[in-house]
């Protein structure tokens, strides 16, 4: 799993605390949290946590030191893996393992399906959008159509 | 813009295709044509057009030869830029280039934001799963909150 960061011609705090621990957490952002998540991407300095500034609460379940957000419906244990650096827009791609996976029970259906939507878990639309979306619909395994592959 | 295939031990054609012509296009899934985009996943041989195999139709109004999905509200027409090959989980990333933006005029908003619910877009859950998110709110950009920055 990974993620990209942009330049870090600026300070990048994220990035900075990843390479120095080798750990994190990705927490899926919910309906509840949606102002508050927002709100992590101001430009905080290094020794400012955004738990402080937020009513996010910060949860210490796992074996590393890296909080999770407390009552986030999914949340991942996050091991550093390895970097790239991206030279079409100079950005660095962050690749994680993941170690560990806490979903809400209610998120899980029968055959192991992890409807997000029943965490009201939300999508992203460009930089400033938000939506909770709910799930339409899902599909079987596709595979050609009859004899099309034989023509 | 970017995304990732699987390994190449088996035949891929989206990145075969892309390797030979240099060009492909990328089109936003919406409500009405989400069975026949999810068949596209169906594994063809080469020669089979997944034009051919569903509803889909082709529209061709770039400088270049690679088709756009008909009616899709948002399609952007792309040119292979660079690769990596990602070791963690053997995969590659594929990086292009947007040379063409197609946005239907209702999904933009006054101030420049592409609305993407506007055009029904789906967003997608695991592999199979599909939802059609309405915008719920947008945030503005987001700076410390007073003084914090100065304690």
């Amino acid at each position: 799993m990974g993620f990209f960061t942009r330049p870090t011609s600026v300070i990048r705090n994220t990035y900075s605390n990843i390479k120095e621990t080798k750990f994190f957490t990705i927490n899926h952002v919910h309906e509840t949290i949606l102002a508050d998540a927002h709100h992590t991407s101001a430009k905080y300095k290094q020794e400012i946590s955004e738990f402080d500034v937020t009513d996010l609460e910060p949860e210490y379940k796992s074996q590393h030191s890296a909080p999770f957000v407390v009552n986030s419906p999914l949340q991942l244990s996050m091991e550093f893996i390895e970097e790239y650096h991206i030279e079409a827009n100079n950005t660095i791609l962050v690749i994680g393992k993941i170690n560990e996976l806490y979903v809400k029970d209610e998120l899980i259906e029968n055959d192991g399906f992890i409807n997000l939507s029943k965490g009201n878990i939300a999508a992203i639309n460009g930089l400033d959008g938000y939506a909770i979306p709910k799930l339409k619909t899902r599909f079987s395994y596709q595979r050609p159509k009859t004899n099309v592959n034989d023509k």
